[in-house]
């Protein structure tokens, strides 16, 4: 997945879905997908964006915004979305921890 | 900072600081700070760990997952990290947001 740099998020509250992970090796078609998928999720309604980096040592943290805990579900249950969580779960993810977290509080520099 | 790579947290919920960032041309004495803030969060009480990625254009994620809200104020309010918080905004970073988060539910591959 390309950086998405930095997100505009509104006034807290609103949600963070923290998705930490370890690609495999070779990309057995990864980036499509993942592109894919960050175009249809900005679709989505109650997406309020991501911010995304992978290191050079396959690690990576995906963050996606949303307005709230539906938003998230529905995403979540997407089919085209559901058969991409499969194949990361088979083939494009080593490991992978989702956390799912209300936004408090926010500040920038 | 360097890749702490994935960290095992308790069942939620627990609180996530969410920093991302972009980093200014040069180290300027960054990297010796970065470890030595990990190093000293780590030992803070209520700490719970962290997960760091740096992508090649600068722009960083960095979460510190914590007990609670406590654990956090204080170690914001450390003297030490304060001269770092205070270099990171004058220094090293062109821009960041921080972002605290309370885990409400969490699962991995």
């Amino acid at each position: 997945m390309s950086n998405a740099g930095f997100t505009k998020t509104p006034s807290p509250p609103y949600y963070a879905v923290i998705f930490t992970s370890a690609r495999t090796q070779g990309d057995q078609g990864y980036s499509a997908m993942a592109d894919k998928m960050v175009e249809m999720a900005s679709q989505q309604p109650g997406f309020l964006g991501v911010e995304s980096v992978r290191g050079e040592n396959g690690v990576g943290i995906t963050i996606s915004y949303w307005e709230n805990e539906a938003s998230i579900a529905r995403w979540k249950a997407n089919s085209e979305h559901q058969v991409a969580q499969a194949y990361g779960k088979k083939r494009w993810y080593q490991d992978y921890v989702v956390r799912v977290a209300k936004v408090e509080r926010a500040y920038a520099k």
